[in-house]
């Protein structure tokens, strides 16, 4: 069975379901699968804890716990919490720290040794997009938890052939991604990869910014107080900035492709600010996949990728722009769109048309550098940064909003603070031990009174992305030794 | 009359004047000649303030200090705290910060304006460098003040042909000089710069360690308890996992070059690790080049030459390691070390053969990314860093060296914030001058106590790096606006 981020070219397998005839509904159902079921693996750590709570005058109380937690949870309690609960009384804070760490940290490895998204392949999407001349994708979603889904999920990309970094707002950050194009080259130069440099491609960066349907005064980006229109322009400004840089910075003819995307968080329906062929776009004007989905529905699949073709080009901003656009581009716009039709269905078959949670409902904060297994919906509030000090807006952010989630309900604010380093550079796992401790101190100086209350609590992984090894998980707020000093 | 760096095949002028043959007098004279008048500017704040304050108690006050000033420094003291002193008494805490910013823009716009080390061109050198096999020198010295004259001064080289990027215990960061080397191979690929890439000519890198001859236990290097042997062999380690870094992520044989040299702070000689053909250097066997200097006093120019290319070979480790080393290699250390021998006689000439101040003596300490115009020994003491969160143990030593240094006697510790950004990436400045301010901010949260009692005092610059422009000051502690919350 295919991996559904491999589906580009597989015969749409909607028709007749009441589907769009170009919805893959295998990949819906696996990917449905999967995202219920680690779901669930979080959602389910409260009840859980709850029926365990409800035995500890029991004087057989650590086994109980025990069996409730090896049949409900599938995995064993720390004992050194359990062991203390009859002289200082069940401490419940650690027990769901512990507990959401340990269903990250089985999610995080079932991820890197199974695959199950399929995505580390992806070597049919690198040959669609050289097709389409273009070398590398590079795509900037918001680091909102409600777009964290957008490479696997909503447009169907294999994350292991696709560059993901999220920056809060989609502002991301120029002079390291400056970097990244020059790495690019120099691989095509040196080692004739993806291609050779000469070969006329480009490097595709994409900027993924979002609204709200439903509530789009409330429920849109937080960095641009829910203006959607504010959250485009900024987008579009770092784009062109970007370019500029690249166009200033090297000389004979250096350039990129930009593309602006939306994406609408309650329905997962992207819109697509199709450029001109000189790469500019227009922020009133897009293309927008729900209606796509409505003008192609019924049709055969080939009727409706002609169909979307031809949406794309007229689409393009200005009078004859959409015939001087590039065959390529209009391929790769048409290739997003078709694999969001399939989202688009996922949302309604699962979800209602609309998902219930419009708004944040993050299991956990994840802080550092890597996070490659996040591909799911609302699950992580990720604050990528490199120290507390640079980060430290994002952080209180997140903080915010579980001091909603969780700490005005009792519980602590789950962080796993991450690291992830190349390990053919020598000491290099050594330095992401230190970074990891670095930011776990200063997050420690920042929310000292959660962290005195017991209502902040910190892992701490690194992994090795060279290997796809699984994460290392080098430390915790919760071992025993470091317990003394929180 | 030839700049200092471009010296090297320049006849030697110091046959006769009791100097060694090779040395280059006209370029000692010159270069002293900068050294004392900056160094004078600052050291001439502390007498002339005291002055100043000497008159106080005179009706006509602030003509008598403004005229004292503009005669002794050159310069207007600020009004805003001259204004004042009749009400609140003269603040010289702040006078005296103000003066060492003042004299640091000064000495920094002559630097950038008119060249005064004629450091900037440099063609000759980057010929030489070519021509011994390496396409870029780039040479980490240790961030002590006793080096920051290590490329202008110790080793004659021009500032702009040599990038130099210092850290403290010379433990440069390995991911930043892949960085730095991708970025160098790609200029090659791409613009043949300096050199095509398929030139057999390979990137330098090159680590200076520090000790002191004089009081070897106690004015070694701070970052490595004074243990010369320690600072040898982790500046070797760090050497070696570089090249490994370069090994492993590249493919089609990349790889670099390497070179260990120590720094008596002394005497400024030094003395130089040759390695075999292989790379491979010995911690324990140096060619010393104040021996060098006297096996070859009393030899013509040409024959010292050649007897000093001898003893590099001599000095290779192992038997007939001598004999196999690359031709370009001798070359390169024999120029190293015939430019020492220039830098060994400015020490004799000026210096009575050793400094005075063997230990810490800087006038400021310097924080953030950039200072290429701090060319002199013991005037800066460095903290590169972008984060105080990642540099917190470099600034600890510099604020305990200030304490002893300055705060001990009444006067404030002055820190410039300095970053400089890359004018052709749109929205650089502006980063830049948010780094500056997120700097500042970080280190007021560090130190509050000193920057409450105004013992602390912090000036922010940023530098347009690519336009060889002067540096812009952005802000200070002293601003009248921000005095209040300081
Ligand atoms: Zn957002
Ligand atoms: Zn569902
Ligand atoms: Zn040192
Ligand atoms: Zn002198």
């Amino acid at each position: 069975q295919p991996a559904p981020a491999e589906a580009v070219s597989a015969p749409a397998l909607g028709a007749g379901s009441g589907l769009h005839p170009l919805t893959d509904a295998a990949a819906n159902a696996q990917l449905h699968e999967y995202e219920s079921s680690v779901k669930h693996a979080f959602d389910n750590l409260v009840p859980v804890l709850q029926r365990i709570a409800a035995e500890r005058c029991e004087p057989d109380f650590v086994d109980r716990a025990q069996q409730i937690a090896r049949a409900e949870l599938g995995f064993d309690l720390p004992d050194e919490i359990l062991d203390t609960a009859w002289i200082t009384g069940l401490d419940m804070r650690r027990l769901f720290a512990a507990c959401v760490f340990k269903t990250y940290h089985r999610m995080s490895d079932a991820f890197f040794t199974a695959d199950p998204l399929g995505g580390r392949g992806g070597e049919a999407f690198e040959q669609f997009l050289l097709e389409c001349g273009f070398h590398l994708m590079d795509v900037t979603p918001c680091a909102d938890g409600r777009l964290a889904h957008a490479i696997s999920y909503v447009l169907r990309l294999p994350y292991g052939r696709v560059r993901r970094k999220s920056y809060a707002g989609s502002l991301f950050d120029i002079e390291n991604t400056v970097e990244k194009w020059v790495e690019t080259e120099l691989m095509r130069f040196r080692e004739g990869l993806p291609n050779t440099a000469d070969a006329p491609t480009r490097y595709l960066k994409v900027v993924m910014y979002h609204g709200s349907s439903v509530d789009p005064a409330h429920q849109g980006c937080a960095a641009h107080g829910s203006d959607d229109a504010a959250a485009a322009r900024a987008g579009l400004e770092r784009l062109k900035a970007f370019r500029q840089a690249i166009e200033n910075s090297f000389c004979c003819g250096a350039s990129v492709d930009l593309l602006l995307v939306g994406l609408d968080t309650d329905t997962d329906a992207i819109r697509v600010h199709v450029p001109d062929a000189d790469g500019y776009c227009d922020l009133e004007h897009w293309l927008d996949a729900a209606k796509v989905y409505e003008i192609t529905r019924g049709m055969t699949p080939a009727q409706a990728r002609t169909r979307i073709a031809e949406l794309v080009r007229a689409h393009a901003p200005g009078k004859a722009a959409g015939d001087a656009l590039p065959d390529g581009m209009v391929r790769l716009i048409g290739g997003l769109i078709e694999r969001n039709l399939s989202q688009i269905d996922y949302v309604r078959q699962y979800h209602g048309g609309g998902y219930a949670d419009i708004g944040h409902a993050e299991r956990f904060i994840g802080a550092g550098i890597g996070f490659e297994e996040i591909q799911l919906r609302n699950l992580t509030y990720f604050a990528y940064l490199s120290t507390v000090e640079e980060g430290a807006a994002d952080l209180d952010v997140g903080i915010k909003i579980f001091t909603g989630l969780n700490v005005n309900r009792g519980l602590p604010v789950p962080i796993i603070v991450r690291y992830d380093y190349h390990g053919g550079v020598p000491g290099a796992r050594e330095r992401a031990v230190e970074h990891c401790e670095r930011i776990a101190a200063a997050l420690k100086a920042r929310y000292p009174q959660l962290c005195a209350d017991g209502m902040l609590h910190c892992l701490r992984a690194v992994r090795d992305c060279d290997a796809a090894a699984p994460i290392e998980i080098v430390g915790s707020s919760l071992d025993p030794a470091a317990s003394g000093g929180h």
